[in-house]
């Protein structure tokens, strides 16, 4: 996927389904059945923080994150939404949008370094995937 | 601390020390000396995820955390910024700020869940927080 110069991180996109287009982001389920989780990947190249952004994007990104937490809360109904921009691993600026659970397999803890990925068995991945498509309006 | 009946949760509080104050949120600095980390808090009662925040309070979140973030850039030079609302343990709405260096305690790991708090030193806390309230323009 290229935009303007933008091609995701190969990294992301190998561990991660596309569900369609926000104005700023690409967003993404990432594919990893132990916790509902959004990836949102700002389409312009080089950006490393949320503060390469410009204003008027960085007042966009807040408005698409708040969309796919409602998407997420909607279609999930957790008990508490993670969001974060950390970038250690993958240093291209995307937000995680989680899911969290009290009984999730890193509650309380963050999400990230605990334990390997468990990918999507197909159907449960394309039935999350629809659903969440549907919430955001994606066709 | 109280404003049209915020109080910052206790937890937040004890572990913190204040800078100063943004429109939206109260800005503290999180008592480990193994990171340089910065908690903004709206000063909101009731708050626990950032889609309780009205639409105009969510711009304004965004922008404070970007403010917070050029300034903790500029006190500490860091590898990476990590930026978080998680709220697993804290359920009160609070927004991390902070720096990593690839030698630092935790790295590529999230900072928490890693590892005990290590609080500063009296003298190096005061002078990191002098350091912040000048770059916020504090008084």
């Amino acid at each position: 996927m290229s935009v303007g110069g933008f091609v995701i991180d190969p990294k992301l996109a190998a561990e991660s389904t596309p569900l369609g287009e926000l104005t700023l982001c690409t967003v993404r389920l990432y594919d990893d059945a132990r916790f509902p989780w959004l990836l949102l990947v700002p389409k312009q190249a080089e950006l490393v923080e949320i503060i390469d952004l410009a204003p008027s994007d960085l007042v966009r990104l807040i408005e698409e994150i708040a969309v796919a937490a409602g998407v997420l809360e909607a279609a999930t109904s957790p008990y508490k939404l993670n969001i974060a921009a950390l970038g250690n691993v993958v240093r291209q600026l995307h937000v995680h949008v989680i899911a969290r659970f009290e009984d999730d397999a890193a509650w309380p803890n963050p999400v990230w370094g605990r334990g390997a990925r468990v990918p999507y068995e197909a159907a449960a991945r394309d039935a999350l995937a629809k659903k969440l498509r549907t919430g955001f309006g994606f066709a």
